[in-house]
């Protein structure tokens, strides 16, 4: 039993025009997770690419606030070559564009070791040692459909002490749901991080304006280890980059998003 | 006098249509600099927005190979905001797409403090010890246009003595050339590097499938610092991320593209 898979299952109604229904459990504060959007329109995305499997580039621009309710998809493949796929992707709702994107998809190798891999980032603290929120009576959305488990040490901003840097990590995996890991689930956990923001004073929503990423493998099952951390909050702006390892060890996605820094303390 | 300027000039036709001619002197190994291009349809995006000044995120999809000669790039605004503006540009030429690209246009303060900025790389060696390609009496095209000067210890790959991680790094600036960097000119620096992979033993032409950048801050007067690094190498996959630091020591730019690994050594 998957309510992930529900609730990002599309209906082809035409060629290049998908619907689909998004599903409340996703909120976040008044606003659908912007990943799970992604992962939904990445579904359109992949069923519209006649030859490959995977998103492995997708640039979504976060238009307008996604509500639960009935959503389009329409899909414009650009270009299909023998690697690759270029399509442009919108979601809209009552007729409007909520997010628009640009899909390349291709067919990564299952079982390729990498020819180079850089140095992995510092190993999270083990799970039973982090820290997230516990099962509740009353659904709370987004925070009910994942089993987030944080690294203590990026968490202070909660009892009013951030860290001072812009850093945020933990592991990732859904809370009473079989899905296993593949390329739509990791698309909803690259934005899944609380703002890392959160750890420089900022406080609230931190809306997203544009994210980016890279699917560089296919994620095994088990928890995803997410690694958030920026490079620089200016004039209202700020990067959260995100690396996504899969339980095996291997780096399976990367995403950086351009956001908006919410309202400051004090 | 800027070629630079000549050479990004976009010519409004109506509204959200522009002409461009594409300069020759921009080809690298017979495909114009994608860097160049984004220069190019960038300034149809800017002229587009009626509020805002800088791209501060833009995402491009490299189709097809550009050609010197004309183009048409069209602009469709998809959503203007107090903060921002989001379009989607299309350069075409003989009426095929060859990039597409989704662009947020904001305004960058000019002179706004980071509120918080990670650790700059370390820094790269005096201008007069990096290395590059001298003034040559023939017209080598983009080589040409800029002064590029390398750190030494990342041009080990032109002696076939890679370094043996993806990296590359060095000093950019236009050769014979007026024009004060700004956001044009770092569409160009941040798809100026050679790829990344030469130094992991690739050779060739390592085509960019999709690349995203971030205008972080307005460029100083002088030469920019490019930092580039990888993550991983796999599969035929490699993503080059790229920070441009400009002459004040700033934060200019973030950049990264994921492209196709050239033909292998041996």
């Amino acid at each position: 039993m998957s309510r992930f898979r529900d609730a990002t299952t599309v209906e082809k109604l035409a060629e290049g025009r998908y619907a689909a229904e998004l599903d409340a459990g996703y909120d976040i504060s008044g606003a659908l997770n912007g990943g799970y959007v992604m992962a939904v329109l990445l579904r359109a995305a992949v069923d519209a690419d006649p030859v490959h499997l995977h998103p492995v580039a997708t640039s979504a621009a976060f238009l307008r606030v996604s509500k639960p309710g009935p959503a389009e998809i329409t899909v414009e493949v650009r270009k299909t070559g023998r690697t690759a796929t270029a399509s442009r992707v919108t979601l809209l709702q009552e007729g409007r564009p909520v997010v628009d994107a640009q899909v390349t998809t291709a067919t990564l190798a299952a079982d390729a070791e990498p020819d180079w891999l850089g140095e992995a980032p510092p190993p999270l603290p083990p799970i039973e040692q982090c820290v997230g929120p516990q099962p509740s009576d009353t659904d709370r959305g987004f925070t009910d459909r994942v089993d987030m488990r944080f690294d203590p040490a990026t968490m202070g901003w909660l009892d009013g002490q951030p860290s001072g840097r812009p850093e945020m990590r933990g592991y990732f995996r859904l809370r009473d749901d079989d899905y296993e890991p593949d390329a739509f689930l990791l698309a909803m956990a690259v934005d899944a991080l609380p703002p890392i923001v959160l750890n420089t004073g900022a406080l609230g929503w931190a809306p997203t304006v544009e994210l980016t990423w890279h699917m560089r493998a296919l994620p095994a099952p088990g928890p995803i280890g997410l690694f958030g951390s920026g490079r620089m909050v200016r004039d209202g702006w700020f990067d959260e980059e995100v690396e996504a390892w899969d339980s095996a060890g291997r780096l399976v996605a990367q995403c950086r998003q351009i956001a908006r820094v919410g309202r400051k303390n004090g």
